[in-house]
Parts: structure tokens; sequence; C-alpha cells
């Protein structure tokens, strides 16, 4: 490479790698997705069945995990095909990582399956077992998510992730909820574990709905007031209520499972739209890509023929940035101005300043998208902060966090960087 | 890639691959240090020579265009070296077109040095179109900076990337005293500009002290008491108290030309010392990455052939990520404390766990490193903003943001942050 048009190309055929990149990741989350769905099915069959004492879900706890099992083999075969190479550096560091935790956790779910089959676990450890496991799976999904380059495609990720984020939170309340019904009382951390649930269930359906595409955003705001929705609500009510015993049986355990299981179904179903919707945009944007680096090529080859341009066609490099400051700066431009361009076809001009513009408005788009990535990783941060050093639990230091941002009227991002920047004020608490 | 085992090595790989790039990066800033160095210098001294109508520096300005020249072909030797394969998405997009960008700018040298040869442009284009040519190598500079995933060499990047524009800023300086010198008079908008430009310097030299080691350091305290800087400081009184023409001659504009110089070599040796101390780190930093790769690469050889361990063994996967956050989340671990972890031996699991950690210590630092970098692009965006809707000079913007930021009491960067969120609040001055 060696003129300014080859550092062009370069630079488009870098952009087109990762639109490739990025389809395979899609492609991946999709994947995790599909097993995610499939492993918080199997929780919660578990814990019917645990609460039955095995009197229930027996043969359709086996057939679900054997679906998972199946699933998990395509999840492995997708991470067994990763590019090496096309994900270098830190994202591919921290992606790989990731990887190898969430392998390492898939490793023990065999075991858990054997012990749930012989009742030794209460469900308690289910329940969290399996969120360990789909927890690290996430982990994955937001590594895919972090590395994206192109803002469409950013934006709709950040709302699949916010969106499995707040099915994983419903799932853990599906599981919860069959506990208490099946056992029939509900004990008060239990009915603060449930409250938790559902505000950060909520957080996270709502930077969902800020970066979904109107279609899912509609679904969402019918699955939101339909029937099943009435009916969950109504036992929500039932469960955080309740002082004493539950006024509840095995056909009630069986309707809060069906209908938090139809609710969950429902996010699922808006998952595959979404999953769909980038695979497509994926195409599309590769598409683009090829046919913007086809064009380029040809048109760059026909201006080295022409030859060089009259200077003066370059005043549009004025836009670029200038001495001192070395990013989007203002014009400025007498090296153009005065005549003294570069000499170069003005295709290879038009070209450069329209990759620079672009490049300036995706990288603003990114930022955008990326800081409410942030802002979640943060308040989990926080959150994490102040169980280990007050040994805290996590609905505890969520609570005491958003009851801190309410009191101050301020926004809980906030609230967790100003905690995490106080971190050596706050003591240990052994 | 199949176990967590290989995903592991496949972490660890990324690394080495992500810090051999780096060198690769930071060879390639060296090579633009030098280029600019020397083009600061033509730009002096063409100054000069036209202050003086071709009588002085004729001989010397040859000279120093011809190393000029010398050192552009080795930048472009480096350039043409980069593998695309290591850049690839959005960091490789971003750096192919700044290149693309200096390598035009590169282009129209030889058109300016021919003008200035015969005299025929005016000391303040000179200025420009040499501040145009280095701002766009700077912006390379800033994708190499911007690329760093090794917190250490992030922030010697970001000290050395902030010397390089105060040096800028200052070689601007130099030569507009030169004109002001050799004319005998500076008019009034330009004391202004040289009181910008000294401020800006300042403000990029208050960030170089903050992320350079305390070697650097000291020498830049030693250079900013010693009797250049005390000379420099008397004739840049001289010029911004000026009312009316300077009791100016050819040897005041060589004392000055001469003392500026010195000060901006002085400022090229830190540069200098902190190139060879990146290049140091990077090396040892790759000797390490190999080292822990070797180590590892056994270690999990010999635990494969161990077995695994007994379950109870990996109570350390408690700080892992848990459900519904999937980032950095504190301990719930019931998976493994219920015993039912990975059956892994403990080797991978300490290398997970003790990755994992890295990884984010890592981040954290380089989000520390990486605001300040943005706070610089921010404050030179919203002063393009400024610029480009009301139709003030690059000064004018940079004062308005900055006495606002003082009336307020609150930082530049607040006051940057929030014009661009007023963007469209702020009418455009046709």
């Amino acid at each position: 490479m060696h003129s300014p048009s080859d550092f062009l190309l370069a630079a488009k055929r870098c952009e087109l790698g990762g639109l490739e990149h990025l389809r395979e990741m899609v492609g991946l989350v999709s994947r995790i997705a599909d097993l995610v769905h499939e492993l918080q099915r199997e929780r919660g069959a578990s814990n019917v069945f645990l609460g039955s004492r095995g009197a229930q879900f027996g043969a359709e706890r086996q057939r679900i995990a054997e679906r998972a099992a199946a699933l998990e083999a395509d999840v492995r075969t997708q991470f067994a095909a990763l590019d090496e190479s096309a994900t270098a550096g830190t994202c591919g560091m921290r992606l790989f990582n990731r990887i190898a935790m969430a392998l390492a956790m898939l490793e023990g779910l065999a075991l858990l399956r054997q012990r749930i089959a012989v009742q030794q676990l209460q469900p308690v450890q289910v329940i969290e077992a399996y969120g360990e496991v789909i927890g690290c799976l996430l982990a994955v999904v937001i590594e895919a998510v972090d590395s994206a380059g192109d803002p469409a495609i950013s934006r709709l990720l950040v709302a699949l992730f916010h969106l499995m984020q707040g099915k994983e939170l419903a799932g853990q309340e599906r599981a919860l909820g069959v506990v208490a019904f099946s056992t029939g009382h509900i004990p008060r951390e239990q009915q603060t574990r449930l409250l938790d649930l559902i505000d950060r269930e909520e957080r996270s359906f709502a930077v969902f709905m800020e970066f979904a595409e109107p279609c899912s955003r509609q679904t969402w705001l019918d699955l939101n007031s339909n029937a099943v929705m009435l009916e969950v609500e109504r036992m929500r009510r039932t469960l955080v209520a309740a002082h004493g015993p539950l006024a509840a049986d095995a056909a009630v355990t069986l309707r809060w499972f069906d209908q938090a299981s139809r609710r969950l179904d429902a996010i699922r179903d808006i998952e595959q739209s979404i999953s769909d919707a980038l695979a497509a945009l994926c195409e599309a944007r590769i598409g683009e890509a090829r046919a913007d680096l086809r064009d380029q090529t040809s048109l760059l080859l026909k201006s080295e023929k022409i030859g060089p341009l009259p200077a003066a066609s370059i005043a549009v490099f004025m836009d670029y940035p200038a001495a001192g400051c070395a990013d989007a700066s203002p014009p400025v431009g007498l090296l153009s101005a005065s005549g003294l361009g570069p000499q170069l076809g003005s295709s290879v001009i038009d070209l450069l300043q329209a990759q620079a513009q672009r490049i300036q408005d995706v990288s603003d788009e990114l930022a955008k998208t990326r800081a409410t990535l942030n802002e979640g990783k943060l308040i989990e941060r926080a959150k994490g902060l102040l169980m280990a050093r007050r040994g805290l639990s996590e609905e505890h230091a969520h609570r005491l966090l958003r009851q801190t941002a309410m009191n101050q009227n301020r926004r809980l991002v906030d609230i967790a960087e100003a905690t995490l920047a106080l971190i050596d004020l706050i003591p240990d608490t052994p």
C-alpha cells in the first residue's frame, strides 16, 4: 500500500471485514439466545419437578434437557468456528476469556441435571446454578455487542442484549414464583428479591425500548397490555402481598408457570424477530460495503488514468482536522485554499472527504449507544462493590443505590459512578 | 478450539497479537514524530527566509527540506509495511482513512516548497499550510494511541501525543513570532492568536504531565525553569504587549527563532525519550505475554494429564458475573458452592480467574486514560461547532468556551459537552 487510494480502499476493506465479523457475532448471539431460552425453560421445569417432589414434569424436564443439550452443541460449534484472527487485540482477549468461562460453566450442567433428577437440590440452588450458567452466556453476548462498529447494528444488538437480560430476570422471577406457589409460602427476603427482579426487569426493558426498532417496540407494548400480563401481574401481587402461607396448590403453581412461560415465550418471539432483523441488516450492510468497495476501486482506477486534477478543485479538504487539534476540527485549509493542495484526482478527494465524514458520524452514533451499555456496566459494578465491601445482598445493594438516587433526585448511573469514585471511603465489612 | 483451555490460550494469543500490533504503532508514531519535527523546523526556516526576503536561511531551508523528504520516505515505508489484517474493523478503518488523508497532504509539499523558494507566498500562508500537513500526521498518531489495549503503554502514548500536540502549537508560536519580529509589527488578531496558542500549549502540556513517567516530568520541569524559557517568556511579552511597531531587526528575529527552536529541540528530546521508553515497554510486555503463553500452555497440558480435580476446588469461580448482569458482578456461585462447578483442573480455573480479573483491571485503567483523550476530542469538536455555526475564528471559539467555563466555575470539557448537546439551539450564522 503506497498511495492515498490504496489506504482509502484498505479502510473500506477493514469496514467490510468488520461487518463480516459482526455477522458472525450476530449468528453467535442468536444461537446463545436459543440455548439460554431452553436453559430458562429447563430451570422452570426443574423447579416444578422439585416442588412437586418428582410428581410433575419428570418426562418434560428430560425432553427440555435434551433439547438444551442439542442447542448447547450448536453454540459450541459456533464457538469452535470463530476466526481467531478476526478478533485480534483487546476485543478478542475479552471475548475468548468470556467464552472460556462460559464453556467451563457448561461443563457443570451434566452434574447439575443428575442431582436434580435424584432430587438432591433445593429449588433455590437450582435457580442460582442456572442463573450462573446463563450469566456467563450473557457475558459472551455483551462482548459481541461491545465490538460492533456499525451504529444501526450496534443499536439493535444493545436492544437485543437488554431484552435477553430482562428476559433472564423474568425467568428468575418465574422460577422464584414456582418455588413460592409450590411450597405454599414465600419468605420475606424472597418477596424483596421478587420486587428487585421486577424493578431490574423494567430497567432492562426500558433500555430495550430505547434502542429497538418500531416493530419490536409495538409488539412489546401489545405484550404488556394483554391478558397474560394481566394475570402475571395479579399473581405477582399475591406473591408480594402475602403475609404467612399462600393459598396455593399444584394447579396454581402450574397456572403461574404457564402464564409466566407464555410471557417469556412472547419475549422470545421478539428476541427472534430482532435476531432476524440483525441478520438481514448485516447482509444489507455487507452488500453495501462490497458494492462501495467495487465502485471505489473502479473509480480510483479510472481517476488514475485521467491523472491529477487542478489543485483548485480540492477545497473540500478544508473540512479536515487542522494543526494542533487532530480531531474533527474546522476548516483552516490554506494548503488547499492557496492552491497548494494535494495533486490528486477529485474522485480520490471526494471519497476521502465522504469517508472521513462518515467515520465521524459513525463514531458519534456508536458513542451514544456505548454510553448506554456502559451505564449498565457501571451500575452492576457499583452494586458488586457494595456487596463485596459492605456484605450486602444483590437486592439490598440495588435498593440502596436506587434509594440514594431517588432521594438526591439524581440518575442511578450518577450514583453508581460516585460510588465507584469513592471506593476507598467504603470500608470492608467482614 | 473446543475446550475452556483452548479459549484461554486464544485470549492470551489475542493479547500478544495486540501488543505486537502496538509495537508496530509505536514505531510508526516515532517516525511520524521525527518527520513532524523536521517539518516544524522547515516551517520556521521558511518564515525566516520569507521574512528576510530571501536574504537568510536559503541554503538552510534547502537542507532541512531534504532531511524532511528523507524522513517522509521513512514514514511512507512504515505506512506501506502496515499489516492490514492486524487492524481489522473500525480501528483499521479509522487508521487507514487518516493515513490516506495524511498521504494526500504530503503530496502537496513539493508544490509548497517550490512556491516558498520563489517567494510567492505570505508567511501566514506558510504557517497554515505546514500546520495542515502536521495536523493530518497528528491525526494518524491519535488513531494509533486510541487503539492501545495496554494501560501502561496507553498512558505513555497519551503523554506522547499531548507532548507532540503542545510542541506543534509551540511550533506555530515560533513561526508567528518570526513573522512579527521580521516584519516589525504584530496585528491585534495575531496577538490574540499568540495568547490562544500559549493557552492551548499549556493545556496540552498539562495532560502530558498527568500521564508521563516521572523522568520525563522532571525533564519538563527543568526545561521550564531554564534560561531559554526565560528568554522565550520575555520575547513573548514583547509580542503580546506591543502597540504599534516592534523595535525589531534581523538579529532579534534570529534570536527569537534560535531560543524558540532550542525550546522545541528540548521538547523533542523528551519526545524521543518517551518513544524509547515506549519501545522498551512494548518489548517487555511482549516478552511477558510470550512467557505467560508458554507457561500457561505447559500448565494446561499438564493439568489435562492429571484430569479433573474435585469440584470443591473451584470456589474461585464465585467472583464471576452472575445471571442478569453479565459484567463484573459479585459472588453468587451456587453452581460452584453447591459442588456443581465445572469439572476442570484447578490450574484452568486459576488461570480463568486471574485472566478475568486482569481484564477487568486493564479495562478500568484504559477507561481512565481514554477519558482524557476523549475530553480533548470533545473540546476540539465543540470549538469546531462554534466556528462552523457562529462563524468564529479558532481563537475566538476557544476563548468563548474557556470564558464560559471560568464564569460558571465548571470544567472546560463540561462546557464543551453542553455545547455539543445544545447543537440544535445554536443557529447558523451565514
